[in-house]
C-alpha cells in the first residue's frame, strides 16, 4: 500500500512537474521538441541528479518507460488545452507542490538508506526536489526561479527536516511523509496567498 | 570493419564538433583557453552525460588520450586557420551531422545493449546526440540553438526511431546504421535549405 | 602528516570558495536559502564532477558532515560581516588561489591513481578546481567568469602540467604539491597585479 501512494503521488509529482515544464517552454515559444525536452527535463531533473550523486545508475527513468510517457502525455494535454489548464492553476500549484514534497521526502529516504547524516539526507532532499525546476530554467537562461520568486527550496528543507525529525523520533513513516508534504504545502500556500519573502538581509548598495 | 567504420565517424564527429565549439566561443571572444574548454565541453558532452546516466564510469574520454587530442587539433586548426574554414561552412555542417547521427546510434546501441525500453533507447541516443552542443550554449550564456533554430532535436529523435525500428526488424546492423545517419543528414539538409521550422502551435499571445 | 596538511587546506579552500559563492549571490540579491545553494554548489561543484565522471560515488560530501558544516559557517559569516570580508580581499584572494591549486592536484592525483594519461589526469585536476566557479556563474546566469576575466582555468593547466611532470620525474609528492600551488597562487597574483590577459588572437572582425 505504501508502493502505490508513493507510486501514485510520484506519478502526479511527475505529471506537475511536465506540465510546469511545458508550460514555461511555451512562454519562451520554443518549438514543439523543444517543449518536449524541457518538460522531460524539469519533470526527471532532480531524481536524475540524486542517482548520478549517489551512484544508483541507470538512473531510475531509464529502467521503464512509465516516466517517459506520462511526461509525453502531460506535455501534449498542456500544449492542446494549454487554455484551459491555465484555468486550473490552483490545481497545478497544488499538484507542484505535492510533486516538491514526495521528491524530497524520496531523496531524504534514500539518503537514510545510505546512512548518511541528517544534513546530507535534507540536501540531499532539497536536490531532489528541486533540481528539476534549477535546469528547466538554466536551459530556458533565466536566474533559477528558486532563487527569486516562492519560497521554494526553503520550503523544500523545512519539510525536510519535520520528516527526519519525525522519521528519527520513530513516528510511523506514513505519518512523517503526510506532516512533511502537509508543511511544503501549507508553507508555499501562505507564502503566495501573503505575497510574503524571506526578510531581506540587504542594506542598501551593500553588494553592488 | 565495422569497428573501423564507427571509429573513423566518432573522430570525424569529434572533430567536428569541436570546430563548431571552437567557432562559437570565438564568436563571443573568450580567450585561448576557454575555447579549448568550450570546444571540449561540445564534443564530450553528449557521450559524458550518457555514461554517467548510466553508470557507464571512468566516462570514456577519461580512458585514453584520443578524443583529448582530436580536439586539441580540431581547436588549433580552427583558431589558426578560421577564416579558411568558414568557406568550408558545407564541408562542416555535414560533419556535423554525421557526428550527431553516430553519436545518436552509439546511445541507442548502448541503451539497448542494456535492454532499456524504445523510448528510452531514442531518448539515450537524443541525449548522447545533442547534450554536447546545449552544454556549449549554456556555457555561453545563451538559449540552447536547438531550442531555437535547425531542427536539430527532431532530425535526432527521427533518425533514431527510424533506426530502433529497423533494427528491431532484424535489419543488418551497418544498413540500420546508415538509413539513421542519411535521414538525420537529409533532413538537416532540407531543413536548412529551406528555411523550414516546425509548424508553430502558438496562437498569438496564447501564452505571453 | 600529509593527510592533516591535505585536509586542513582542503577545509581553507572549500571555506573560501564558499566566501565567493556567497558574495557573488548577494551581489545578484539572492534570499538567503538562494545564496546558501550558490555558496554550496561553488565549494563543491568541481569534487563532485570529478567524482561523478570517475565513477567515485556516492560523491565525497555525502559521506560526511564536515564539508556542510565549513560551508555553512563561511556563508554565514560572510552574510553577517560581509562588509567586513570585503576588507580581506587580498586574503580571500589567496585563499581562493590555494583552494584553486588543491583542488587541482586533488584532481590529478586521484587521475593518477586510476592510471589515466597525463592529458586526461590534468584535465581531470582542471574539471576539478575550475567547474564550481563554473556552476555558480550559470546558476547565475552569466557567461562563466573562466572565460572572460583573471586566467583561471590557465593557471590551473599551467600548475596541474608542472605537478604532474615533477611528480612523474619522482620529486617528493609534497615538494611538487607546494610547487604546484606556488605556481597557481604566483600566476594568479600576477596577472591580477599587472591586468594581464593572454594575448588576443582576433583580428578585427574575424568572427562576428
Amino acid at each position: 500500500l505504501t508502493f502505490d501512494f508513493f507510486h501514485i503521488i510520484d506519478i502526479l509529482g511527475t505529471f506537475s512537474f511536465a506540465v510546469s515544464g511545458t508550460s514555461s517552454a511555451m512562454r519562451k515559444r520554443l518549438d514543439i521538441f523543444g517543449v518536449l525536452i524541457i518538460a522531460f527535463v524539469t519533470s526527471i531533473g532532480g531524481g536524475t541528479l540524486r542517482d548520478v550523486l549517489i551512484g544508483n545508475t541507470p538512473v531510475a527513468w531509464l529502467r521503464d518507460n512509465t516516466t517517459i510517457n506520462v511526461i509525453l502525455v502531460a506535455s501534449i494535454c498542456t500544449v492542446f488545452f494549454g487554455t484551459y489548464i491555465k484555468r486550473f492553476n490552483h490545481t497545478l500549484f497544488i499538484f507542484d507542490s505535492l510533486g516538491l514534497g514526495l521528491f524530497t521526502i524520496i531523496g531524504i529516504q534514500k539518503g537514510m538508506e545510505l546512512h548518511f547524516l541528517p544534513g546530507v539526507c535534507v540536501a540531499l532532499g532539497t536536490v531532489t526536489g528541486c533540481f528539476g525546476g534549477v535546469a528547466r530554467d538554466i536551459l530556458l537562461n533565466e536566474i533559477p526561479l528558486i532563487f527569486r520568486k516562492e519560497i521554494y527550496a526553503s520550503a523544500c528543507i523545512a519539510g525536510g527536516s519535520v520528516f527526519y525529525l519525525l522519521h528519527s523520533m520513530g513516528t510511523d513513516e506514513r505519518v512523517a511523509q503526510i506532516v512533511c508534504i502537509t508543511v511544503i504545502v501549507v508553507i508555499r500556500i501562505i507564502v503566495v496567498r501573503y505575497k510574503l519573502s524571506l526578510p531581506s538581509f540587504y542594506r542598501k548598495k551593500d553588494f553592488l
